[in-house]
């Protein structure tokens, strides 16, 4: 049986994987286009490196988010989809997004009186 | 005035931004706590070192997430409470927190697969 401070302990370590930049790009976009393949996921985004998509999908795979397809073809063709628990997560998600939508203009503000203040 | 294709980068960055382990434990703890001083973050967060929490308390303030007060005493007293917009991300976040609470025996049995059949 797991305890209170475990369970804490397992959240947070949870958290600290999902609340990952990369993690939620790819989510939005698997959210958004269905099953991609690993090339239509690096076109759709390009500010990723080769080495950190593929270091997001494993771990995503891994943490049971994405499932992944093998074809057995030449050349090889993988393809990512989101599994249950990914969808639920991008749900949960969603809240900070539309948090992020309504707010983008008071941040820069914010960040505008900030750099005033840090340049005085 | 702004087209959809510059909001949307926008959003994105902030998402970037957010979407950071250290940034959410710090804005858990402020949002349970309330006002904390800088001694009591890093009590409270033991597994960050000062430079991370400098860092994200710092970008935290940039982004209008949390005020920052310093009192003239010796040795300076410098407190931390979350701002509205630092109360609506908290909110909007704790989607996050119950997904991870609701699922972490979910996410830790697909790890459990996944390293089994990646040791085969």
């Amino acid at each position: 049986m797991e305890n209170k401070a475990e369970i804490e302990a397992l959240v947070n370590e949870i958290i600290g994987r999902v609340a990952d930049k990369w993690t939620m790009v790819v989510l939005e976009a698997l959210e958004a286009r269905g099953t991609m393949r690993f090339t239509e996921l690096s076109q759709e985004i390009p500010e990723i490196s080769q080495k950190m998509l593929t270091k997001t999908v494993r771990q995503m795979e891994r943490d049971g988010l994405v499932s992944r397809k093998v074809y057995a073809v030449i050349p090889p063709k993988v393809e990512y989809t989101l599994t249950a628990l990914g969808h639920g997560l991008s749900e949960a998600f969603c809240g900070v997004w539309i948090w992020a939508e309504k707010n983008h203009a008071k941040i820069h503000e914010a960040r505008r009186k900030f750099d005033v203040k840090a340049a005085r």
